[in-house]
């Protein structure tokens, strides 16, 4: 009669492992690389978390670390541990609980040594924008001025490029170091880039992949953690998040990320790692150029000096608080001007394995669209619609085993605040596959305003935490 | 330096199937019962599907449909359906949604043909409670009236007992019969009293197997469609659902009890079940007899018209309403003083292949407990807390796998509403296991109030829906 029937954790006695529920679970490799697939049977135990952080409870230290030792040994099998994460998704983590699960995340893998460099160590980490070049030139630049930047990158996903996908498309650069290769390259050239090793919060690892299936990507405690982890393991003392708002960005709104921010300062702080956030906006292309090759023609435009006023902008903001960070007094203007970043940036391509002095590849086929429908001043060009064409031009992937084309992209003809002529072309599509032209441009309707006053352009860093 | 990155399904254009991330998803057999184990590869479209329900989002019937086929074949695995209940249980199903859901779910199995018996069929349910051995007497009951009873029957889990397990310590009761035997118990007997087939609703058997160990039970619209896919596949003409409320009841409150009825009443109506339902209060005891032997003898003293009152109003209420969907004119109250019922109940028994002649087990220890404090009168005696003692006393079971014990359970000596003087046990615990009083007694405390003024009983049917 009793159907369902009501299990209460606080009843049920001494606890006892329960086996699946009859005749109905199916039988599961226990876990990721386990050579026999014993059964897993899930664990009677993880119930009572879930139900707890379902109820808005929160997990003990011990809880937490027990539920990442379980599931790490495969006991706690994938499918109680997404019905936790949707349940951190609707109930959140509180501050303590995100401290012992972004610990367990780094204490499932190694953490890197990276003193005895000679140099303070300070990194940066962005959440993600359109044109995003940053990293490729903070990194050389910082180093430049005598801090070392060992700065661990991503790859694009969606309508953000990855910095890793970008510096692939100068010949002979490899992203994949071992722990000894990146440490020698930090010593050679001041900085390196490259993908974080599999020896990093392998933890992370496994649970994004499941977030990425399960639907819980979007959720502030867990993308803190996921950030956090890796940044703590990868053995930097210091480190500055540009968390990105605005349409191009992961968050949209300033009041998320700003909570996004505040949870990760309060984590590397309390992990040891000097750690300090600006939000910056993120509601137009950052620079003119969005794509791989032409994001990293611009890179190296701007550490000759020749760069587009907000990315020098955002990215001397960047560098002055790395700077501040590792305790050094420099300019980092200065080192723009004279060419020492730029110095700086052969010598971290070329100890990666890459010639600076290759030509980058180019797109075959150019197409300039959208003419404006007046005179008048450009006042909107949309992040996120610039982004979603350069993503269907091929410069991104809509699963992470996909390709990215490196010469695929979309150049901003125009800025907004400049002056615009009726007819003229206010961007440029490259792909070497004409076929993507259409969809590309079908993204951009709506992403443009032109009109008769010229817009107020916002400062880019809005605040500073 | 995109990570997390964001997926927005809105934006990835025309969807792909989405392999599990890098290196991190563990390969799983793909369905309960697939001969090889090919690894699936989790779906891509059921992560809008999760994210829709999981924004709060209405799920179209053609998503519900595709989503229950491809997780039955396999292709879609328990750890996205996992997320996707927990979004449910926090988001819950909108009417059509349920009620597709629900259908979804039917349809996994066979419904089974019960026309054809030349009697209109009727079953009942129970949300389950503490001495709840309504069944036993109102299938017979009902059937010794004229109709034809299919009573499909769980089993306990919990502090609630289960009819199953009850009618299992008659020497030679068989719960489990192929259709064609239920349907031959029901041309002898005019009721069976017997466990769902497989074939019945298998998809809500995995479903409520994955909801028992991800924290996923209490959901309304869960519950309802679990319940609901059972009563339609079992192919009863009419059914009255009693929904029970109070401390010893699934539900605690009357208003998550009136919604999970009214859910239910027009799941049934909506699939042409004649469905209604009584809202009954659990805060005690049903009669004085909780356990499995001793609920059955109970019930047999009910059916000699010798039942405590509170079990008779109950039992003749839900068969007055089984009655009236059923259409037919006849007085249950009757029936159970002229020895009708009882009649039916042993050739139900008998056709069963159990003898209703055989003497009842006993347990080999009793002890009686809980001395009045005062004398005065009996104002309430926990249901909750008696159903904890009974289960520790070895009558239920913490997993499914569990056996039960025949004899355990406890007595009621004294009812709420009647005097009791100083000193006198309030109840006998009975056990064949002398070791179980001490944490069996240890459950009733607090679990009484004896005070010098009568209590108001309020009646047991609180509504009709």
């Amino acid at each position: 009669m009793t159907d369902p029937a009501p299990t209460e954790p606080s009843l049920t006695g001494p606890a006892t492992p329960k086996p699946a529920a009859a005749g109905a679970a199916t039988p599961k490799p226990a876990a990721a690389g386990a050579a026999t697939a014993k059964p897993a049977e899930p664990e009677q135990d993880a119930v009572e978390l879930i139900r707890a952080k379902r109820d808005g409870q929160s997990l003990t230290d011990a809880q937490i670390r027990w539920l990442f030792d379980r599931y790490l040994a495969g006991a706690v099998p994938d499918e109680q541990m997404s019905a936790l994460l949707m349940a951190v998704y609707f109930q959140g983590l509180d501050p303590a609980e995100l401290r012992t699960w972004t610990a367990a995340m780094v204490e499932s893998g190694e953490r890197l040594d990276l003193s005895g460099l000679g140099r303070p160590t300070v990194d940066k980490h962005s959440t993600g924008g359109v044109g995003d070049k940053v990293s490729l030139i903070l990194a050389p630049l910082v180093a430049s001025c005598g801090a070392s930047v060992p700065q661990l990158s991503g790859r694009g996903l969606g309508h953000t490029g990855g910095t890793l996908d970008k510096l692939e498309s100068i010949s002979g650069w490899r992203s994949s170091l071992r722990n000894e290769e990146m440490r020698a390259v930090l010593q050679t050239a001041g900085c390196v880039i490259c993908a974080a090793g599999p020896g990093l919060a392998p933890a992370d690892r496994r649970l994004y992949a499941l977030r990425d299936v399960t639907g819980t990507v979007e959720s502030i405690p867990l993308i803190a953690s996921s950030i956090m982890s890796k940044k703590i393991a990868e053995g930097t003392a210091a480190l500055v998040l540009d968390v990105k708002v605005g349409s191009g960005a992961f968050m949209r709104e300033e009041p998320q990320a700003r909570r996004l921010a505040q949870a990760m300062v309060t984590l590397g702080t309390e992990h040891g790692v000097a750690t300090s956030a600006l939000l910056t906006r993120m509601d137009t292309p950052l620079g003119r150029a969005v794509g791989n090759a032409v994001e990293v023609a611009e890179a190296v435009a701007t550490l000759r000096g020749d760069g587009p006023p907000d990315l020098v902008e955002v990215t001397l903001a960047l560098a002055r608080e790395m700077l501040r960070l590792a305790g050094i007094d420099a300019d980092p203007a200065a080192a723009l001007a004279d060419g020492r970043a730029l110095d700086t940036y052969r010598a971290m391509i070329r100890a990666q394995g890459g010639d600076p002095d290759v030509p980058l590849p180019e797109a075959r086929h150019r197409r300039q669209v959208l003419p404006a429908p007046q005179a008048g001043w450009l006042r909107r060009l949309d992040a996120r619609a610039v982004g979603v064409a350069a993503w269907r031009l091929g410069a991104g992937r809509a699963v992470k085993e996909d390709p990215v084309s490196p010469t695929a992209g979309v150049l901003c003809l125009a800025k907004p605040g400049e002056r615009v002529e009726r007819g003229q072309p206010l961007l440029e599509l490259l792909t070497d596959e004409e076929s993507r032209f259409d969809r590309a441009a079908a993204a951009l309707a709506g992403g443009v305003t032109v009109g008769e006053q010229p817009p107020r352009i916002p400062p880019l860093v809005i605040e500073h935490l």
